[in-house]
């Protein structure tokens, strides 16, 4: 199984209704290249904008359409109580979903819990999670996760799959890798310091810029499992190029990748408040730069 | 008026229900000090805990003991989406508090919005608020509100009575305030740069400490305001030492706080999940410091 | 005695030659308001473009003008081994200066030093001072002197008389204050966080700024010490002003001081390389914000 | 050749003098396994602590041994006027080193340079010099080289033969790699980014742990031009895991480094003031975990 997760768009119509048949066209376009799947992510899926109805029915029509073929898995949304992650958590186990991210909790401007807090948090949600688990350290939220105290979390919730791990920092990726090994996997996030992730004990990444261009994600992955290094040169190469490109026109949040994947003729759908897609003349601008990347999707 | 303000705690009984009785004494007790008040802030207030009736309950009792005597105020939670923020100043003003302090819309792990989509979430937000409205600045959730931005807000949005600045940036500051000159009240949040604040053009301050010491917040601004440099700085230097206290002994959350109102046989109540109070064995430190403290509430 | 510092520029004549008319000129202006002067420091001093002959020769001057008037030190210059600083505080001695600026060791790109080599390199750099010290927290050198460590060397040596914070956290300086409190002053570098250091214990401060207006200077930290807000506040208002003057034409480093100095009738001289003067479409623009500044010096 | 490079410690004699045939004996070693040199550096070399007879006398055995059989270069102390930049490069040149190492000007606590006053350092160093030079982009200095004017100064001055990036970020490095392509080498330092470095357009690396595993460095550089994954993957895992052990032993100023090399039965020699070896204590431990490590040297 590839270890290349793409975090989905989620299409809405003109009128901002999550868009069902263009949904499920992209969500066969990524199964095609074999790519892991996590859908309604805050970011990419604009999970946020996501009233629960919506969400249950994006999480169905995702389970419909990529179960058995691709993993497919909850993208996840910040939580800021314990009530609202277990509800996600319930929502996509009754879904049917592989597995389901959950974030650490998010206490605002209240500043970091303390450690006794944080555990209290996974303990209090996963205990009433019936769904593997993806945990993730995120340090931009202003605490992250010790690597002991993912062993602990590891020792006491088997529903725990996999760790991701979002800060880049060579030093915790190393212990993470050391904490999960035989246990669960560990993603990075983005394409940003993958090199490095891979050579310090990485087992796949996670990117937007895989809706773009999935296979070439799979393919970095493979190539490095295969022990191609002018392949993975390669394909890395044009996948950095790649992130650069979306990050320059809009980022991850999909301003850029909605609006180029119409351009290409295939389904992106609109943004929602309070997101804007690129205006007209950025958008020439991308599209011109989208040529000259000669990526092939 | 005084241009000090408590964020208040919300009391919760021994079952973590909203304890109403205590809420009601605890209200009581800042207005008697004449401070003003912000109910179910995500920070001291908890408000992250509280389902949309908990949270109406609050404000009502919030209105029935302090309307006309002191300023009362909706505290404010970090929305994740335009509409979340909508319902949420609608609560405030249904509810018939004076203000409602409405936070950066919070995005998450997507990254800051686009200067665009700043400008759409407030317009959007504000449009649908029959209430006056704080707005903040806090760049610890990844960006800020450049002042230029909050002058073309002020302008199109009367609803505006106030802005927050929880940045610490001097020059931040001294540029918001000239903005605001005239137009809107600027406050800051916490003690730690109170004496910059005061110099450089706040019109008061926001703090967590004021649950134990109100009176004391006042006299500071009080102080400042009469031109009194020997009273200023021997207030300030007392409600300095009370935050690195609160500091210490559990931050701003409430940890310590809600347990030494009940120690001191003041109305406390306990927190919620997944906060937890201080041990046994921290609250007896607490409680010799404070003593040492020497702070007449 | 006021507590408010000058660090002097270094004019120097049109071939780049150190001017000792225009210094001795400039450090009688100085004297006249009553502000204690350092001379030769590496940052408004240009003290790093000093061979020794002409660091000797310009303490020599400064002792003649100053000394018995105002207290005059050595500026200090960031040393790079044991051996340099031993050398520079033997100039100083040798001289007759009041005391000199002893900077933590500068290790350049090897890391910060331990614990022990600090305590090492003021023991053994001390050991050889035959002058008054004033030693120094610059934690934008990568490392810092921590309060306990500070008490140590205060008890080890008797030659410091002074400490001087550049870090502006409030909590260290008021931890520095206590360690220091009836053994040695303390002093704030800058006005950027003036009136929180004067709040939480600092004795005084030390600017570029007072090259322009010593008198300003000297009247901000007199305000402070006779409990007047009212003065405090205009003077520190002023003095703030002509900071955000300064720092915005050239900075602390004199490129734009020396220039405005020489227009306004007083001496200030030429820069030494690399450093640059103003343009003159800036020194124009400086000129007119100059008079809108409206300070009288 | 290989383009990795150590960045030599110079040994000291009990007494602390420049320890001339350990010295030999190191750069010896050095050169078997075709490793790069550089000599004298601030930072493994102590280069702050030799005069300028001993860095003469360093540069000259240096030559003695080295020159013809691996590139020896100067290795570069952080300058703080032009005029020891300019010194600093003709000692050498006339030593006959094959280049020297050129650091930013270091203004200390002055600030940054402005962009033009950078443009002048370099413009009259490089003026003076006639010996081919690596320049550097050391951000950690309170700015760095932006490619634009590393281009510029490439344009200008011919001798300028490589440039050094010890700053870790990864868009810089491929902006700087594409302004040097075709025309300078691109170094990054250290190995805590290395496998981002080679990825993003480095064509090599400088490392102090190359002291101790001169042919582990090489092995690296040339398992990547090989294009060989498996074997790169394996080298970079075991320099990776001694540079772990450097950071926790010492540092690269060689605290432990010297004292292995001792124990080991080779030459390193003692440190100068202020720095401190590893207690015996540390030395212990330090010895245990290099057997662990199982490094063949």
């Amino acid at each position: 199984m590839s270890q290349a997760w793409a975090v989905s768009i989620t299409p809405f119509d003109a009128q901002g209704r999550l868009d069902e048949a263009a949904t499920r066209a992209h969500l066969r376009r990524l199964a095609a290249s074999g790519i892991g799947v996590y859908v309604g992510s805050s970011n990419a899926g604009e999970g946020f904008t996501l009233d629960p109805g919506e969400r249950d029915a994006l999480f169905a029509l995702a389970v419909d359409e990529l179960k058995g073929k691709v993993p497919v898995r909850a993208g996840g949304c910040e939580p800021q109580s314990v009530a609202s992650a277990q509800a996600y958590l319930q929502a996509a186990a009754r879904a049917g979903l592989d597995a389901a991210h959950l974030f650490q909790i998010d206490t605002g401007h209240a500043g970091p819990p303390t450690l006794a807090e944080i555990e209290r948090y996974y303990d209090e949600v996963l205990a009433a999670a019936d769904i593997p688990v993806v945990i993730s350290n995120y340090p931009a939220m202003g605490y992250g996760l010790a690597p002991d105290l993912v062993g602990r979390l590891l020792a006491r919730h088997p529903q725990i799959v996999a760790v991701r791990d979002a800060g880049g920092d060579t030093g915790y990726l190393r212990e993470l890798a050391a904490v999960c090994a035989g246990r669960a996997s560990v993603y990075t996030g983005g394409v940003r310091s993958l090199a490095n992730a891979l050579f310090h004990g990485s087992s796949g990444f996670l990117s937007a810029e895989a809706n773009l261009a999935p296979a070439l994600a799979v393919s970095v992955v493979e190539a490095f499992a295969q022990g191609d290094l002018p392949r993975l040169r390669a394909e890395h190469e044009k996948l950095f190029r790649l992130s650069r490109f979306v990050m320059k026109f809009g980022g991850s949040a999909g301003r850029g990748i909605k609006l180029l994947l119409n351009e290409l003729g295939l389904p992106g759908g609109t943004l929602r408040t309070p997101r804007i897609a690129l205006s007209a003349e950025e958008a020439g601008a991308m599209l011109r730069a989208w040529h000259a990347l000669d990526i092939r999707i």
